[in-house]
């Protein structure tokens, strides 16, 4: 179906973000079909998950591969897939500017904090640490730093007094699952530019 | 009256949030008076609405002191309005560890975004060319570092597409003065200790 995108996912552990949008593009909510689940860790969660959804998977483990080697792997595998666009859902790699720039402006990753602020791991545990009164989620666009690119969508979650990291991620994870496909599906049906760093929704 | 404290507030500028703590304070909202209003910049425009209001003033220019006599001369005036809380309200002088550690944990400070992210100045700039979708302000008890004291407060605001830091400051200022004596009113109302960074209401 020409008016449909092919997505490929990476992931490499449950891919809650991966379920939220594959149910997204079954129930049209999103003009997407997903064409390839990639993990680079074996038994991946996400892949059980994607077989028993009858989708297209692949399973590419760094370990023992050069970074290189690796991603020219990935990379062979998302292309013959025929994939348009990249969604990270938990891929806990960081992508070169090679592979970035075979997909630009075309890949996207969803991080559990409002950026810039906590980038990296350990979010939650960050966010609580600091003290702030409100986290969030963040879409972007990926570039080649760690968690830096143009932010597509961010969405909000107040933090308790007696927040936890898990009682946080768990709300944080819900309004996750919402901001993923409304930011693919704003990409996919509105027309936009980057400019600057800025994403802009004509 | 022994159960109202006693605030100084220094300001630079035209201090819109001394107006707001002002109006707090006369209407009953927070259990405060203002002791003090003082200024180092000759003819900042808060100054001159504290004059107004029958408020006391102060001005010390920081020009022409090294730092440390400066603030041994702001803080002689402080004290000598018996301040038993500070409120910075647009003061662009970074206080010295010496200043704060008379001050314990009782020196506010109010900042136009979602810190940790944009600290510093030209702040509504920094966010619209990172290109954030939510921003807001945070009042904070002050250390000697640059906005990064603990947290007490925050509120959001969203950023509209066509927003420029003029319209983007706006919003923001008027979340900031429900911010600032929200965070003040429940200092001096409810038992709270800070802990690690955070401020633990009990």
């Amino acid at each position: 179906m020409s008016d449909v995108t092919r997505l490929g996912i990476l992931l490499s552990g449950r891919g809650s973000n991966f379920l939220a949008l594959a149910q997204a593009c079954a129930a049209g909510e999103v003009p997407a079909e997903i064409a390839l689940v990639l993990s680079n860790v074996a038994g991946a969660e996400g892949i059980d998950r994607a077989r028993q959804m009858g989708l297209e998977t692949a399973v590419i483990e760094h370990r023992g591969l050069k970074r290189a080697e690796h991603e020219r792997r990935v990379l062979a595998a998302v292309d013959s897939a025929g994939c348009e666009w990249i969604c990270l859902a938990g891929y806990m790699r960081l992508l070169s500017k090679a592979f970035i720039e075979r997909y630009p402006e075309r890949i996207l990753n969803i991080h559990p904090s409002l950026l810039p602020s906590f980038p990296g791991l350990d979010v939650h545990k960050q966010v609580l640490d600091y003290g702030v009164r409100v986290s969030g989620c963040t879409v972007h666009l990926v570039d080649a730093g760690l968690d830096t690119g143009p932010v597509v969508e961010q969405r909000v979650v107040w933090v308790n007094s007696d927040d936890t990291p898990e009682t946080l991620a768990s709300r944080v994870l819900h309004e996750e699952h919402i901001a993923y496909k409304a930011a693919l599906h704003r990409l996919l049906v509105e027309p936009w530019v980057v400019e600057g760093r800025r994403v802009c929704f004509r």
